[in-house]
């Protein structure tokens, strides 16, 4: 991508009244456009982000889940909400609409109602079970306070999947393995410090949910850990935290700190299946209620939480896998042409690069290119091409830069490259 | 995919007061669940055929026509559609809804009015044109009358494309390129016979529009093609048809027939970025009104069309680039462990395989993998594993089958599954 038709420009200011850093990045880098409180468009960096976000996803629920993937409609009656009780319970933090024959519609806020719907046509044999069925699906709430660009909209991309199983048998093994991907997802984007934190009370309609918290100063949620015991808990989840911040269980005291909510897990039993009449026929064949669990992450909140986790004061450095792009290119006077050349030998070799192709000052094409954070760079200076070298440097400045070769630069950075994605992908 | 775990249930019978062929196959191959007229789900072989239809899309849009991927919301403040006209004009053939403050939006019928909104704030001068941004996102329409299954619904995908141009310079040829491109898309995702409609009207606000549209008797436009000087207009386009069906500029008879819209692009001209504010800095300095251009793609309707398109009796015949699976396994009784160990080294090499790994009789198995139409398959006999052979045979039955070596069929599979893409993808 040439810079001169990237869309996307950048503030060299920081915008008034935006004290979140990484709300302060994504409008001064030309990531979103805001239409309204809490409702963003992604524009094209946000987007190839937020798409590599989706499809190392993609890869972890098919191949380590072996869940398969659907697509629920956003519009819903509210007729598939009457049983489970939330029609009325979610009350205006879920959207509500009528069709033309007035007819009650909802938004979905969720997808547990829905996909419990949809799956009790199709399960009717033990033999069918475990199975998981998951999206990455528009999701809408009319939350009160939107709040900080990306971290609580009111239109996002969440991904949810949901499983089922045979009563009493394979449920805790999934919700385990399940807990397991959510950590080596997190860490393929780039994250290296969510904490997870279980709880076993009943909330959610289930005996136990895990989540997973990046810890971050701006966070919404408070974290109590035991200084005692080690446990770790999310206070909005115990059910009766005493007043003076002492352990339920131990007694001794705890210290709060903040996190962000990235993903969550949750046994849900039979809180959605029984209401809405899902069963399956057991070996023995009596009808059985199956167990079901559902495992949210989301998706856009993550381009945020990635932001705020990797970046110094010039901008965010992005983590290869999540990047933009691979490598920025950028050049001096005079060295347009020879830029040019190896731009084109670059993305021949299907590597992505942002060229900064404009006639922009040195200082105000590194300014942008700090604003943008992809991890690697591509220097065109007419000092290193007198020496028929291009200057390689990391966006991570702790990261010494090195003189390549002109015609190795295509192998230097393929090997680069791969050997950066093995730190996040294994 | 193991066919024991895979979620999509077929149906022997033809379900009742379903008329139209792709809507009885979707129903009848589990492809999907309906939740209400015009809302379905896609079930995960419906999503896995729309998942390559938007992969192929997308690599039209960004290689072929340097298009940048963007997400715009699919809520929308009622505001920014009151300068065009249309929060008016589209009355109730648009969704609408309040929050809890009570601010106004609709869910989003088109995005001419987001995208103009979006891109105001970024385009200022006319270094940056021309440029265009797409997404493939959700739309919503309050359909009067949803229709045949997928073929008209009230939520669905879209790909929707918006360019903009410096004025009366490169839009035209821009355009045209589009048109070509989209010429391509229709061939690659399986089309052979879609026809290209021009109109010159000024329906749309612009000068002219280009329709592509698919011949088939289930469709709800009327084609009229003149007979005597070739002119071909949608019946619906033409401003004012004369009711005797006489051709409007050589008054001379037209015939009709029946078609399916699966793609539309318009010249905009000035229609929304004028009343949105969008405007550059010229050459000269001066401030001037950009051009513009849409471009849709029903992606959702492309799936019945392909069906309606390509099937016998017995189901869908999918082309392969859009197929759910690249390959069906079926095997005969007392072939379990050989099927299983062919079936791991196919799917060790990246091969897409369906294995109808259940225990089933042959006639049942033969019949699901009729409806669910993967192009080929494997059948794995106890006759055909004497000679060290499997027999492969492709689910049009106009092509005769070839009994292949065991150790061979990776090498056979591979070859062949290249050939085939290569008919499409060119």
């Amino acid at each position: 991508m040439r810079m001169s038709i990237h869309i996307g420009k950048t503030l060299r200011e920081i915008p008034k009244d935006v004290e979140i850093i990484s709300h302060q990045f994504l409008v001064r880098g030309g990531y979103v456009h805001q239409y309204a409180s809490g409702l963003y468009a992604l524009m094209p960096l946000a987007q190839r982000i937020i798409g590599k976000i989706q499809k190392i996803c993609h890869q972890f629920m098919q191949q380590r889940m072996g869940a398969q993937e659907v697509l629920m409609t956003n519009l819903s009656p509210e007729e598939i909400w009457k049983p489970s009780g939330r029609s009325v319970s979610l009350g205006s933090d879920m959207f509500r609409l009528q069709d033309r024959q007035k007819g009650s519609f909802v938004l979905c806020f969720t997808h547990e109602e829905p996909v419990v719907d949809m799956m009790k046509s199709q399960i009717s044999s033990y033999r069918q079970l475990p199975v998981c069925v998951y999206q990455i699906q528009t999701k809408f709430r009319d939350e009160p306070r939107p709040r900080a660009g990306l971290i609580r909209l009111r239109e996002f991309l969440m991904k949810d999947a949901y499983s089922f199983h045979k009563k009493e048998d394979d449920f805790e093994a999934y919700f385990n393995e399940m807990a397991k991907t959510y950590e080596l997802f997190f860490k393929a984007v780039g994250f290296t410090n969510v904490i997870s934190v279980k709880s076993d009370n009943g909330n959610f309609g289930g005996n136990f949910s895990q989540e997973f918290i990046l810890p971050t100063e701006i966070g919404e949620d408070t974290i109590l850990t035991c200084q005692k015991c080690g446990m770790i808990a999310n206070q909005e989840v115990l059910e009766t935290p005493s007043p003076d911040g002492a352990c339920p269980q131990a007694t001794c005291p705890f210290e709060k700190s903040k996190g962000m909510e990235l993903g969550h897990i949750f046994h849900l039993g039979d809180r959605y299946t029984k209401p809405l009449g899902c069963y399956y026929t057991d070996e023995k064949g009596q009808k059985q209620i199956p167990e079901m669990g559902c495992y949210g992450i989301g998706i856009t909140r993550l381009l945020p939480a990635i932001m705020e986790t990797h970046h110094d004061e010039k901008g965010p450095i992005f983590p290869l896998t999540v990047a933009p792009y691979e490598i920025h290119m950028i050049h001096f006077k005079g060295c347009f042409d020879k830029a040019e050349e190896i731009y084109q030998s670059l993305i021949g070799e299907q590597l992505e690069v942002l060229w900064d192709d404009r006639e922009e000052k040195p200082g105000a094409a590194f300014a942008d290119a700090d604003l943008i954070g992809i991890p690697f760079r591509i220097i065109v200076t007419p000092r290193s091409l007198e020496k028929n070298m291009v200057e390689v440097r990391r966006r991570d400045p702790s990261i010494p830069p090195t003189d390549i070769p002109v015609d190795q630069i295509i192998n230097f950075m393929t090997q680069a490259l791969d050997t950066e994605y093995k730190l996040y992908l294994g």
